[in-house]
């Protein structure tokens, strides 16, 4: 299959089923569920479920497991996209072209919708259908999930990035904020799915995680050279918008020469760790050609 | 045992469990640290800790067990609290006599501080060393913290009341309010407690659900009274911070006298349900009494 192919059925799956997590909400406050729809379900790459997907998929799991993961992983980044885009934070307006849920609804509104999808995140985990086999491992999972979202993961890099903010901080530095930041998250992604799998085996864990770090520090990295390269009505957000909040990123550290060239090296690492796997990987391996081939 | 001696020893425990989850976080960003520690660790009653405690000893389990369960909902708690006092949403101060997270560090920090304590929570008990024959009762338990924090509990319930503000609702929109906003974690709290217990019984799960949902809305009519008959000091907060904000509040809507007699009758509910369990109900039953004759 073609990753064109299967992620486009991952994400017509994982739309539908964001939208059910939301319509299954009770009526209690119109208001807050439609802001959490907002978040959710205005689109976005569904990059962190696809992984879920993918992962689960080349290790034999079916589908119906990995979706309470993939939605569950989806929740969380789009509260961080919500809480990330307030006024006292990032203060942006847009998001992938359409306004951000504080200007849509309101900030008060914003603060509970994104608290309220971090909630749904572990509550469609814990209520996910596994198999009583598999029970130790759903914990796991959600401590997975926690783990990378919050202080020492997600959280914190958030923290860490808005401390940087104005700051000229070096390599390491940008590293750090991004492995915490964004990078979490995505070897949750592959981790999630790979914990779908009974009894699946260390060597496996360890070389997906090598994966996941190597595709989710190159995603940044590309996501650094699209906001010098690419255009706003391509990205959905303003072209520059990195620039003109003078955050530090990988072309303005190294040059946008030597940012690609450590996209490329980024890419390399990750299919050297899914050679070792005994998968199939076709899968895996496109995605981590998309991601220095994306252009928006 | 006394209900003093048992919450001094309760909260003495508490406190330091919170204190160590806190210590043992990665150095990651110190500012980020020092807040959720100052969400948290400040003081507070430890209600809903106290309440795990309870139930949970009252059904023999031993008390280690419910240390996760504990410092889990405590955190739930400590962010409703960074979050609600954000000047979005009810712009205080001041709490607990001391400046409010975003007062103490900035508005983004509290932000986050809220959300990697929410996080945290759902780590803590997802990491706590359950024996393997309450792993499908941990992952209930996961589950009941999260419907209770969530749109359908908590956040709900904070929804609802900043919706209220400045209008007069009823007394049934009122109520609807206080069970989510504040009940859904107090109902919470005992289901944890009670869920620590291997194969515990529907009949009694049923008994405390009555227990706590009465003593949860009586725990919020007496705050509404002492934010009539308090005073400054003694509360913490400012008297009469409701009545400025034109809160609808239990005296507003039915007079004092009224308000107090439903308090009674909600103590006399939760005695009832009490009755039916065939355990020493001792400490909650004295928690009951605490609630409606408190002053602060």
């Amino acid at each position: 299959m073609s990753l064109q192919t299967f992620s486009q059925h991952y994400r017509q799956r994982i739309d539908a089923l964001l939208l059910q997590h939301i319509e299954a909400l009770p009526e209690l406050s119109p208001n807050l569920k439609a802001a959490m729809r907002h978040g959710l379900v205005l689109g976005g790459k569904r990059v962190r479920p696809f992984l879920v997907y993918a992962t689960g998929s080349m290790l034999g799991v079916e589908e119906a497991l990995l979706d309470g993961p993939a939605a569950a992983i989806e929740c969380i980044h789009a509260y961080s996209l919500i809480h990330d885009d307030l006024p006292a934070m990032d203060d942006d307006d847009l998001r992938r072209g359409h306004p951000t849920v504080h200007k849509a609804f309101d900030e008060a509104t914003a603060v509970l919708a994104g608290d309220a999808l971090q909630t749904l995140a572990f509550s469609i985990l814990a209520d996910h259908a596994f198999p009583d086999a598999l029970r130790t491992q759903q914990v796991k999972m959600l401590s997975v999930l926690a783990k990378a979202s919050g202080y020492a993961g997600m959280c914190g890099g958030q923290a860490l990035d808005l401390a940087a903010e104005g700051q000229h901080v070096g390599l390491q530095a940008l590293e750090q904020i991004h492995r915490h930041k964004t990078g979490a998250l995505i070897e949750c992604a592959v981790m999630l799915g790979a914990l779908c799998r009974e009894n699946i085996d260390t060597a496996t864990i360890e070389a997906l995680k090598k994966y996941a770090a190597a595709i989710g520090l190159a995603f940044q990295v590309q996501d650094d050279i699209l906001d010098v390269t690419g255009d706003t009505e391509t990205l959905g957000k303003p072209q520059g918008s990195d620039q003109a909040l003078d955050k530090s990123t990988y072309p303005a550290l190294l040059g946008l020469d030597a940012a690609r060239a450590m996209a490329q090296d980024l890419h390399q690492q990750a299919l050297a760790a899914l050679k070792s796997l005994p998968y199939n990987t076709e899968i895996l391996s496109a995605f981590a050609d998309y991601i220095i081939e994306r252009t928006y």
